[in-house]
């Protein structure tokens, strides 16, 4: 099956079944409801739910738990930016190529649609609808560490503590792979849990996570730059008028590009142990440094 | 044994396990762990983790998970004092007779400070320390519930929605339910159901939680009017001033202390199916309308 294809299908799987999770408009309070729908339907690419499919599916056919997982990753990575725009965080207006949350229902409803977003996902995760399921319990726990003060959180703090400032390259790297890194790195591990990895397969998957991950960040610096705005949805540069730390800034567009086509090749190599159930995971690593937006 | 000395004893449980479970403010980022510290640690009377373990306590002596999910659940009311106190939401800038959060470490670490409170509190519900237990899931599953757009952020979004506005009683007691008293429910349920309840137990849990959790927000509102600024660590009359809905300003004084007394006497019927290792759970309903902060 061709990637586009692969990632069509996946991708509607995940659209629908948000759809179902989220608490439609009518409900009351009807702005909350709006505000979370607003920004989970506002165009993400959902490459993480998509990761978290292509792992359990290079694992194994059993995709309990999968669905449901892979909506809370995305409703965490949606709550996440929905903070990171806001005006004493990023103060970000656009987002995606539409007004942010808190542009179009104000500063306390995005604030609370992002706190509402993350607990929705761990009440997804928690698997009531697909039964009780005991890697549901360490999946949750992947997913928390990922996401919280030694994971992206921990990012977000640094990153904004790093504007305005020269930062060593370590502490970029920090930066990026806590922010970014550790929810992709997430994604995968907790396919492969749901879908019974042995643990020499749950490395691999780790391995591959992490240098994904880390491309991912590299290549959205690089768009940042080469990109054009109306491709991107949002101001092209927009992290460097604000002063960010990123890595065509330290060390070079150059050096950048060769960076994130030498983690590629390695997460290539570290989905050796997997046969061709894992061809999708080799593309969206192949896709990750060509896309354009 | 005497119900100050019960709760003394359990406090202090509580109050360790949080530090255990709390990162350390030498781990870097440092000042996202201060942030996190500075507001778990600034005082707070635990009545929600008191609930829980005495509500397991009133069950059976069968503790596992108990600790865990009673510091989940005051991690979670943390998090939602410290977003509550931000400039776009309540703007508060004293909270338990202390500078608030973001009036210490700035909006942005107040804000992620809150959103990682809120992620630990399910990365420490998932049990990972007390081993897999299948109850587990129902609690994560209540908590979140209790927190979520149906819950305690739906009621929040709905309370600064009718600053400045008369609102109709049902709508008060929509806010009051859900901002306050669906945590605290969850805090009985949660109990219950790690110790193992029977339905008729988790019934009557359910409904000393609900009449409770509302006897205590008026309470709440009542020494709003009546408590004096330095014993309620907070400005009195600060609800009113903001132009916020009270029990008092809706009802009137008089009739909001006979609908407290009315609550806790409903709440202590409830606890009828339950012997006398439930005298912690009256005693603590009794407590609510009688303390002066």
């Amino acid at each position: 099956m061709e990637i586009e294809e692969y990632c069509r299908e996946k991708r509607a799987l995940v659209e629908g079944a948000l759809d179902t999770f989220l608490p439609s408009e009518e409900e009351f309070p009807h702005s909350l409801h709006k505000a979370m729908r607003y920004s989970v339907f506002a165009g993400g690419k959902r490459i993480r739910p998509l990761l978290l499919i292509a792992a359990a599916e290079a694992v194994s056919d059993d995709n309990t738990g999968v669905i449901e997982t892979a909506c809370a990753l995305e409703l965490i990575h949606t709550y996440s930016l929905i903070h990171d725009d806001l005006p004493a965080m990023d103060d970000d207006d656009l987002r995606r190529g539409k007004p942010t949350c808190h542009k179009v229902f104000g500063e306390a409803a995005a604030i609370l649609a992002g706190d509402a977003l993350l607990t929705l996902a761990f009440e997804i995760a928690a698997g009531l609808s697909s039964g009780l399921k005991p890697n549901c319990l360490y999946t949750i726990g992947e997913l928390a560490r990922a996401a919280g003060s030694r994971g992206m959180v921990g990012g977000q703090i640094v990153d904004i503590e790093s504007e305005e400032r020269d930062i060593p390259f370590p502490l970029l790297e920090y930066i990026h792979i806590h922010k970014t890194g550790h929810l992709i790195r997430a994604a995968l591990r907790c396919g492969a849990l749901l879908a019974g990895a042995n643990e020499g397969q749950l490395d691999a998957m780790t391995k591959y996570g992490d240098n994904v991950g880390l491309a991912f960040q590299v290549a959205d610096d690089i768009l940042d730059v080469e990109g054009e705005t109306e491709q991107l949805g949002k101001n092209v540069g927009g992290d460097n008028k604000k002063g960010k730390a990123t890595f065509p800034a330290v060390i070079g567009l150059k050096e950048s590009k060769e960076r994130a086509d030498e983690l590629v090749e390695k997460a290539l190599s570290s989905l050796e142990v997997f046969d061709e159930r894992a061809e999708p995971l080799r593309e969206i690593a192949r896709y990750i440094v060509a896309r354009k937006r």
